[in-house]
């Protein structure tokens, strides 16, 4: 069973508050071995790779293979079906016409001094994007990162894969060709990390890594961000519903088991003002949890983080959602924009009935790469800024500088610094001398 | 004397790759001695900060006086003269009007089914402003980091400084004062940075931590990141000129110069197209040093660190220019504008001879916290878009469901996820029998 809260319960702030806090991930302390592998990839290059994919992947290839060649991309989407092709099609188009809406426009104006100032943006040269092997290899995944990279301008955008045995998974070659990624690798772990961070002899090196990973993964990104860029280290996803009673019980039933179907430490948390709706929303979990096939994990995830809180009205809705700062919000009520218009921290809100989490998953638009065990309150998901870097641009006019470089020299000399200072009064110098 | 590089000798790659990967910092592992300090703070709260800044600050005061009150802020204002008052806010007013042309707006629009899409900016609620203490107390940077909050909407916005020995520098009080900081505490180092991240008893955590500070800082902010969202984490900063014949070599000496006198570890380096004027730079920077105040700083950054290149032409300055990636770069060559489009990769631009780097530490506008350590392939330079964050949003409808739900629910199966592809088809399947 779930918790069980109401805020008219005398314990509710402790307990609400626990329920926020929980520790839900053990993250196995792998430093020391990535450390071993990154330093063991930027000495011997490609042969590390092709040891450290023989080990761990039982993939045993000389690295001019660890690259898919174009033939090898196009032997694995022939197994793709039609309809497959075409739902990825779809979901790219739709990602890719959302991610066009995000780019930043360059800024120039001239001041009341004559001074030029504005900003350019400019797209990151080369990205490198991790997917994950086995069971979390998702092709949608692949979409959401590399379709606003292209968006973005990115010239050059690797993928990392592992594939172990030698399986790859058509699905996301399919994504990978879609999107228009330019290079796919068979590497996976902290190595892949290793060698798009310091490049090898067949791995040139990127600026900026971004992609989910495991625990290697995410060691790997943490020690090579500052030599590159890095994505958010993402945890276990959340779902934070609110409903009335006037919803279909088993629809909301099935939006928290699609968070918590991802991974036994997700965490799916409903809502809502009419207790005997919770209770019908308990019971539609429970039924469906009977034959649901990832039942073991989703059952877990629902038993030990999941949660059902009634409260007296929708404005305590609001406040609370705000102290959770979901990942995913849905908002099942009658009037969903004016609840939304309540809340301050989410990552992607859902409004209205007809808004399941998981249309933003694969083909909505917006990306499914959100921040992640709060951190709503403070970031934001994944998009083409991510890929992108702005420069400041300025151009002082003599009559700008005479106009604000005294200034600045005054403050350079309250702050002892004072070639600072001389940079700025030897141009004014000439300025009252009448030379310029 | 400063390395001395032509594009045209044989070994030119070898050196010019040299001078951008050279290590010109040594960071102490500091790690366990934060790691210990933040632990405490998170154990005994305010005790451990009153412990902490009686041992490393000389301060022995009960905590609730660790908070600077209104009558100490203003006795601290009032040391500060009416011209440097005014230089303050000249340069807060023109940060302010720079960064106001940064606020991204809200967007929301249908699509071609009929769905809702959008997303809207929100700031993030409360901000930690770090400021160092001694030499490095700049009160510029405190305009830098605190009015592009303000101009976001951070509601709370609370700076840390440490005051050894009780002494505070006025000018930082005054710059908080202008930017419209909310709380000033006399606390520096981890135990400052763990004081905002878990709070206390008398500082209330915030949810994003900016601000330079020493090892022990860096390290405190990077194991608080994820609890709360953090700058960049800055190294030693960079200026690269370019400049051609037509140039004063005194000017330009003063700006690699004003780079150098920050930190033994800065780099400056002048890429010129005329090797004579190249010498005359070398020559004007050794009569500077001669006089300079911190001519031991700024001499042993140009002997160690600092480079004079000469190239063919411009064209090749500017590839050279986007290999350093700087974190400054000034143009001073005829047409700087046509120069600056040749360039990616730069934190900022200075355009022209009377545009010194220095207008721009302090008065110009634009932000002077910029990427360094040729991160700027891959990062911004701070903005208003550090103090906010982006809600993405979405809402279907009933037949924007039925043009797009079938090739979700197709992925979700696809990828093995149940539970997502149910949420769906429920829905679906309500349609399909006309009830919707």
């Amino acid at each position: 069973m779930p918790h069980r809260l109401s805020s008219t319960d005398t314990d509710f702030e402790t307990r609400f508050s626990a329920l926020l806090t929980m520790k839900r991930e053990d993250s196995p302390d792998v430093d020391d071995a990535v450390a071993a592998i990154i330093a063991d990839v930027r000495a011997r290059g490609d042969l590390a790779l092709v040891d450290y994919t023989s080990r761990f992947d039982r993939l045993t290839l000389p690295a001019e293979r660890l690259r898919f060649s174009p033939e090898e991309i196009e032997a694995e989407c022939a197994k793709v079906s039609e309809e497959d092709r075409a739902a990825l099609e779809l979901a790219a188009e739709r990602i890719r016409a959302y991610h066009a809406r995000q780019m930043p426009r360059d800024e120039s104006w001239t001041d009341e001094t004559g001074a030029m100032l504005g900003w350019r943006w400019t797209p990151v040269s080369a990205a490198g994007l991790y997917v994950p092997g086995g069971l979390a290899s998702y092709p949608s995944s692949v979409l959401m990162n590399a379709v606003p990279a292209k968006v973005a301008g990115v010239e050059r955008l690797a993928v990392t894969v592992p594939t172990p045995d030698g399986v790859a998974n058509p699905l996301v070659l399919m994504a990978c060709r879609i999107a228009g990624v330019d290079e796919i690798y068979r590497l996976g772990g902290a190595q892949a990390i290793a060698a798009l961070a310091y490049g090898t002899e067949t791995v040139a090196p990127v600026d900026k890594i971004t992609g989910p990973g495991n625990a290697f993964v995410a060691a790997a990104k943490r020690r090579v961000f500052g030599r590159v860029g890095i994505d958010m280290i993402a945890g276990p996803s959340e779902i934070l519903v609110i409903a009335d009673a006037d919803n279909d019980p088993d629809w909301i039933a099935l939006d928290l088991l699609s968070q918590a179907e991802h991974d036994e430490s997700a965490q799916s948390i409903l809502i809502t003002d009419d207790a005997a709706f919770g209770d019908k929303v308990a019971a539609a979990v429970e039924a469906r949890l009977e034959t649901l096939e990832r039942r073991a994990i989703a059952g877990a995830s629902w038993r030990d983080f999941g949660a059902i809180v009634t409260v007296r009205d929708l404005d305590e809705a609001a406040r609370l959602a705000d102290r959770v700062a979901a990942e995913h919000l849905e908002l099942c009520v009658a009037d969903p924009e004016a609840l939304s218009e309540k809340i301050t921290h989410a990552g992607a809100i859902f409004l209205g009935h007809w808004t399941p989490e998981a249309i933003g998953d694969y083909i909505s638009g917006p990306n499914h790469v959100l921040p992640t065990a709060r951190s709503a309150r403070f970031s934001s998901g994944l998009s083409v800024m991510d890929f992108l870097k702005r420069t400041t641009l300025s151009k002082m006019t003599p009559a700008a500088l005479a106009a604000i470089g005294p200034a600045g020299a005054r403050l350079a000399r309250a702050e002892s610094l004072e070639a600072h200072g001389l940079s700025l009064t030897a141009r004014l110098e000439k300025l009252n001398r009448g030379e310029a």
